[in-house]
């Protein structure tokens, strides 16, 4: 497919992977997909990225029911970035039961935790 | 700096950083930083990232003087990717010329430019 060709992968055949909640425009979460990853994430609708810990393909919300439907895929200009536009079921993107991952702030020198958890890990991963 | 220590630098000593426009939360960019980079940009109050192409501290915006002014500076739950919040001087953040740099859409297989550049980069780089 020339649409996936003009992706610039990186060493490791991966691209990151900027999720964007469509309605609120909040930034959910940073991950990383292959490009059978992407392709599956196209076909299916809903995304499914590649995870370096684990060396394996990750349907997101696969156990948690949180996918991450697809509303619009964008790439940046030096085609080596997407901006994928979801939206979250269930609100919850991060795996600490939070609406999205960037909830340490810079202040003072320290992080400060911004807001806390919507559901308790242990109710999603069951 | 324990703020600093507390990041999960990746195999190059470097960090993601997704950098968001603060009012219109419209994604500008991604790009890397160091510690050294991160650290002159909490300092300066404007983002300063590391070129992995060109190896060096990329001052971003002055040549241009498109820069971005530091709102906040979020950390993720993994402690590996930073999402920073700015003011874009100048309302453009990328090289072509335009807002930002995701302005490539896929539809129908094809990735379509979905609007032109504000200002001509031949203007923006005398």
């Amino acid at each position: 497919m020339p649409w996936l060709n003009q992706i610039k992968w990186n060493v490791d055949g991966l691209i990151p992977v900027i999720t964007q909640e469509f309605d609120s425009n909040q930034v959910l979460n940073l991950a990383w997909m292959s490009k059978e990853s992407l392709t599956l994430s196209v076909k299916k609708g809903y995304v499914i990225y590649w995870s370096r810990s684990r060396k394996k393909l990750w349907n997101k919300g696969e156990q948690s029911g949180h996918k991450q439907l697809i509303k619009h895929i964008n790439l940046d200009c030096d085609d080596d970035t997407l901006l994928i536009k979801v939206e979250q079921i269930g609100g919850i993107a991060c795996h600490t039961g939070r609406h999205h991952c960037f909830y340490q702030k810079l202040q003072n020198n320290k992080w400060i935790t911004t807001y806390g958890v919507l559901k308790d890990p242990k109710e999603i991963y069951v």
